[in-house]
């Protein structure tokens, strides 16, 4: 990887331009709405506190894309996208966490909290910077492939599903829009914690899938009734967890047990409207929104995963320098599983 | 109390009518749209594990409101309304649970709960029967007619800000509404807990005197702009307790502080609209629906009560026989506290 090159180099990095230094490869975001860019540009030097990972692989999360689509605030390029990663530390095979600075409040990330992959340089590239803390051990049942596939979405669905839910055996869990890959994660996780799963999603074939893997049943969500019909076949739900908000949130009421808890990281779908509280007061429903994850719950998402055996769904594999491809492939939404990067393979 | 009569009873009770039998006055709901009618009617008799409480006062809730105006599923006639009473047991002051059958779970009421006053009768009379279990030693700073205006708002209140929102010394509340019993209640015990208090009402008045009783700050909810300013006065809420739903609702995300929970226990004004999940699943705060309470916390509440001296807010006191007078008091929406029912006095 870090063959020394005397070429000139792009705009990039052009102040840390050096005649002769060691170079990576990595995937740039340049402009919004643009392809991004292969570019050779230096190698991360450790220092400050930071040490520098081997990457050999990277995950898509929604988040590179919708960064490229401008979608979310004070955008900067040049910028390496890409939130997860796994790789190589000092010999070790390790797993980044996929974010800095969460703060020193369990219940809620810190203002100086930020997600890897803008502002700071991600996991698209051959090798990362991280603060020490950032870089953790890998399952040893999971491939690099696989454990790529962990970091935010593992995280994300740890949090909703365990840490706000609380989600206990037996429990009966509804997971909408399965395919993601934070509803495939608190879909293994539920199971992992002996609970009974039922999934939604646009896609039969998706429906399918959830079930193979362990899904007791699952209802497509353009299909009339399939409120009552997931009602009528669970007896109602003690968890939900959606991601998508919109007017199918207003739906979940009827689907509650008393006590319910409705854990939501997401808004995909937009605005919630006709949401009535009478049957959510009376059943004492809780409302719980979450968003990624402190180190500690990433910390013990991983042990969880080990001890359980969990293996994240990889839905494709693509080489860095197709990433445009892998990104595409996102934005088409066909996925089941996680969209990886393999890099230095 | 216990006069005795000799003369024939209305259609109501028929079947225990006797001859000779102690008698006592009651206010008795007998059709839907239809004033109460004060009857006098065979003294309760104590058994089945059952005891008997000499009412001294009674208050109302828009619950016995609801009732008489056919709002409530599985409306029974005749019965005695009321859910609120303070009196006298074996010579001891008391007040009671108002509330059966709550179950065996902490997070929520089982299928047999049902509130005091329909289906069982209720305190708008001079006694009631009830299970020991529900008959506690009254605070002894309060009145009859103080200790009568506390357990129903008082349980709702604690519930609500106390066990789901848990709130804490030193946090910023938000109480809508303010001038209903459930209201005043969250804004005396969230004062006592140590948090800073605002207030929103449709009432210049109910506000200024929501300030005299120690809250910081109110806005009118009928004037453009109350939110905004509400959140430049606090800089934001930790808990906001709120019992109106409708589209007012959705303005509480943006005057949430990280961490925030918005208890919630009615919706007068109607279903929510416009609620965007995004400033609620970053900011990670908690929707909880809330409603009553459970007989600890009603005993937890009670002991809050007289270790703090909260004395409830009494709108104003009618006599039983006065019992429409103060009904209406409570449809014209104009009380600040509880409207009370003196008997025996």
């Amino acid at each position: 990887m870090e063959s020394k090159l005397l070429i000139a180099f792009p705009y990039f990095f052009q102040k840390s331009f050096l005649l002769n230094f060691a170079a990576m490869k990595a995937l740039i975001f340049t402009e919004i709405n643009k392809a991004l860019e292969l570019q050779d540009i230096p190698v991360p030097e450790e220092g400050n506190g930071l040490v520098r990972v081997d990457i050999k692989a990277a995950a898509l999360n929604h988040r590179d894309l919708f960064i490229t689509q401008g979608l979310y605030a004070n955008i900067k390029t040049p910028c390496i996208l890409g939130s997860d990663g796994a790789g190589e530390y000092e010999g070790e095979k390790v797993v980044c966490y996929p974010a800095l600075d969460w703060g020193d409040e369990t219940a809620f990330q810190g203002p100086q909290f930020r997600v890897l992959g803008m502002p700071e340089n991600g996991t698209f590239a051959e090798s990362i910077l991280l603060p020490k803390a950032n870089v953790l051990p890998m399952p040893a049942h999971l491939t690099f492939q696989q454990a790529a596939a962990l970091p935010l979405a593992g995280l994300t669905a740890w949090r909703a599903l365990i840490s706000r839910c609380q989600v206990q055996k037996g429990e009966k869990v509804l997971i909408s829009g399965v395919g993601g890959g934070v509803a495939l994660m608190a879909l293994q996780l539920a199971m992992a914690k002996g609970a009974e799963v039922y999934v939604t999603s646009g896609s039969e074939e998706k429906i399918a899938k959830a079930i193979n893997l362990g899904a007791i049943n699952g209802e497509n969500y353009r299909d009339e009734g399939w409120d009552k019909r997931l009602k009528a076949a669970s007896g109602g739900f003690d968890v939900i967890i959606d991601s998508a908000g919109g007017d199918g949130f207003s739906r979940f009421a009827s689907l509650c047990n008393p006590g319910a808890r409705i854990g939501f990281y997401g808004g995909t779908l937009g605005k919630v409207n006709n949401l009535s509280l009478q049957p959510l007061f009376w059943k004492q429903v809780s409302l719980l929104g979450s968003t990624m994850g402190s180190p500690k719950e990433f910390r013990d998402m991983l042990a969880f995963v080990e001890i359980h055996k969990i293996v994240p769904v990889v839905d494709s594999v693509f080489s860095l320098e197709d990433g445009n491809l892998a990104m595409e492939r996102m934005q088409g939404g066909g996925q089941f599983g996680k969209i990886v990067l393999e890099i230095n393979a």
